[in-house]
């Protein structure tokens, strides 16, 4: 896409009142746009990364045979008064309406009740199960503070998938199915390195739950590491479990992190109030057995931010990048330069390589600004200078490397490395 | 997919509380479900239509500049009040929730206000005009009733575009581009037939804006059509306009027909009190001129059931349909059919064609049922009856028409008929 028609506009200064590294740089490098203290719109570029995320999701979602749907935001009491969870002085979270006949409406802040009520239409028997829908939705929380950007919001998007087992054996077999997807995603994002599979509080039907937590110093947990098996205990739970749960180790290290996903058994929990039943094969009627696992996009999109982002602005892990390529066009009005930047951009643009061109008629330490701000993991930089010599100068924003690549090798390379 | 492993069932009797054909349909087949009057969940099946048509609307807004964005659902009070559009007494469609703090936020039900003002970190001057962002985000509008199923909903998906020019010229020279796409939309889901561009009441800034509205007894407005042009004019101002627009024909023909779409002049209606303004290429500061085109997704998914359903279930078109096969194995527990139709899936699949393989161990009465309820547009038998002959038996769902297909030919059969 052509910069100059691109709707956005980077700001120098940070927004006053935002304290989170992500909010700043998302702000001012036109990703977001705060509406109301932890409520973000995602404007084209921030949304171009948001859908990537959500789209590598989706792929590990539907590999372990997820089936994608769409619950609504607006809530009946009926579901929720049956699991006690409707009362807003119980469960403060609620953002609450009504409806024009005083109806009292909920904003949904998680699914398990709608969703377990909704799935008594199909399921009935044995032959029914296991089955695991899941969707990528807005959930609102009405949190008491806000301040961690687009890290914990009021309103955000989260994939939600839901577990309907016959009985715990047949859970638990997609519980560690589950386990490596998550591991995928956060690898495919970037963050398999840094990301953690800990041990969490359980419930009523599990000791433990599993939570992924990236290492962030922005992070608003402390876990507990046995750094050779990428296994952590949190802190709520590490008076019982003083020990690497895998290996034995006692010698944990503490580090802060941020909870990008969190997988979770719920046994019968919500299938037994909501009479979600099923018949075995010896004509039994049995509770399904239920687990749900959750991921914010939004959550993850902010914790890249927090871990890769330098003092110059984002810098994106490629999968994830709203372009995968920068074009600096460097012109001083040479009519030679814009040609070949346009050239360039096209046969890119072509060659489905998604390019962002700065076609703008600014200094060249404004367009490297900006460049820098945005994070495109390469930059081609397109100049007088470097067409005299045949060359394309392509620095790599995460390394900072800088190579000067020639003209007849610019596309091949690209390919390579985008 | 695997008929066995789809997370919903159909069902053969509608629900009792549902009047509109789109709803009882969608409802029996497993594509949405009520959670609350006026409010559906979409399921596997309908969130495949949904997104079809999603994307037939992202495709036609991005060929005209559109450059997408997801704007927030909650919404604080200023930018509302600024347009005298807050107060629910006079805007009783709002639907209100409060932070824990007590400030009241409202669930929007459009947004020109937050974009607006949004718009104003972004444009400054002449050269940041025009633009035009839009977003398919959920709206929520508190309906004194809610009895066309997925037509009218409390909540549900919007396509929304915004124009901001510079001055009423440039403003109108989108604005007949807008009306293209829109006609390029309604051909493509297949509504191009029977979709009349029409002229409703305006506003501030213009005489006229202008509705599409597709001729269904469901509707639930009176369209007076010159079928000549493929133009009606609405009743609201048929007084002022008793002839078509364009051709002056006076015999118009009086229809029922629902609002799929609509496109609007604003002007400086929001701009002005929100205070977006550009400097031009006189330094003069200037009200941005805006523009507001909506597609309500679901609207015309609703639109398309009632249109084209028939006694025996759905009917999709082939643009928008969930899948474009629907294979039904009639084995009789016949390995060799068994083979045949996996076989077969397997192979369409590979070819990138979306098919639905029904595997269940049902009577073929039940499957066919099922299958005319579903409304998949061909539909392929695996008998062994036919496998004798060396054929398939395919249907089309739409015309009903049936062919032998050779087993040799079908593949190449299905690539021309999907």
């Amino acid at each position: 896409m052509l910069q100059s028609k691109l709707l956005t506009k980077t700001r120098k200064d940070g927004p006053k009142d935002e304290v989170s590294k992500n909010a700043i740089l998302l702000t001012r490098a036109g990703y977001v746009n705060k509406e109301i203290a932890g409520v973000y719109s995602y404007l084209p570029l921030g949304l171009r990364v948001l859908n990537k995320i959500n789209n590598i999701i989706r792929e590990e979602m539907n590999a372990i045979g997820g089936q994608e749907l769409f619950l609504t935001a607006l809530q009946d009491s009926a579901p929720w008064k049956a699991t006690d969870r409707w009362d807003s002085q119980k469960m403060d979270i609620w953002f609450k309406t009504k409806l024009l006949n005083n109806t009292e409406l909920g904003l949904a802040f998680t699914h398990e009740e709608p969703l377990t009520a909704l799935m008594k239409n199909h399921i009935r028997s044995f032959r029914d199960l296991p089955t695991y829908p899941y969707q990528i939705q807005t959930k609102f929380r009405n949190e008491a503070r806000a301040k961690s950007g687009i890290m914990r919001s009021r309103e955000f998007l989260m994939k939600d998938l839901y577990s309907f087992s016959k009985d715990e054996n047949e859970h638990n077999i997609f519980y560690e199915k589950a386990k490596i997807a998550y591991k995928k995603v956060f690898e495919k994002v970037g963050l398999g390195d840094i990301t953690y599979i800990t041990f969490a509080s359980g419930g009523s039907f599990s000791k433990y739950s599993h939570e992924f937590q990236t290492v962030t110093s922005a992070g608003e947990d402390i876990i507990n590491c046995c750094d050779k098996c990428m296994i952590a205990v949190n802190s709520e739970v590490i008076k019982e479990q003083p020990a690497c749960p895998k290996c034995g180790n006692t010698k944990l290290v503490e580090k802060k992190a941020s909870e990008v996903g969190n997988i979770f058994t719920l046994g019968t929990k919500f299938s037994e109030p909501l009479g979600l039943y099923y018949v075995n094969e010896k004509n039994e009627k049995l509770s399904v057995f239920m687990g749900c696992y959750g991921i914010g996009p939004g959550r993850v999109m902010g914790t890249v931010v927090e871990v890769f982002a330098d003092d110059k602005g984002l810098v994106w892990p490629k999968a994830i990048a709203p372009f995968s390529v920068h074009i600096i066009e460097i012109s001083g009005d040479s009519d030679k330069v814009k040609k070949s930047a346009k050239d360039l951009y096209e046969k890119l643009e072509k060659m489905g390589i998604e390019t962002l061109y700065d076609d703008r008629d600014l200094r060249a330490g404004e367009k490297f600004n900006d460049s820098d701000l945005l994070g495109i993991p390469l930059r081609i930089v397109v100049s007088e200078k470097g067409l005299a010599e045949g060359v394309f100068e392509v620095k790599d924003r995460a390394s900072g490397k800088v190579e000067m690549v020639k003209e007849k090798d610019i596309l091949e390379f690209v390919e390579k490395n985008k």
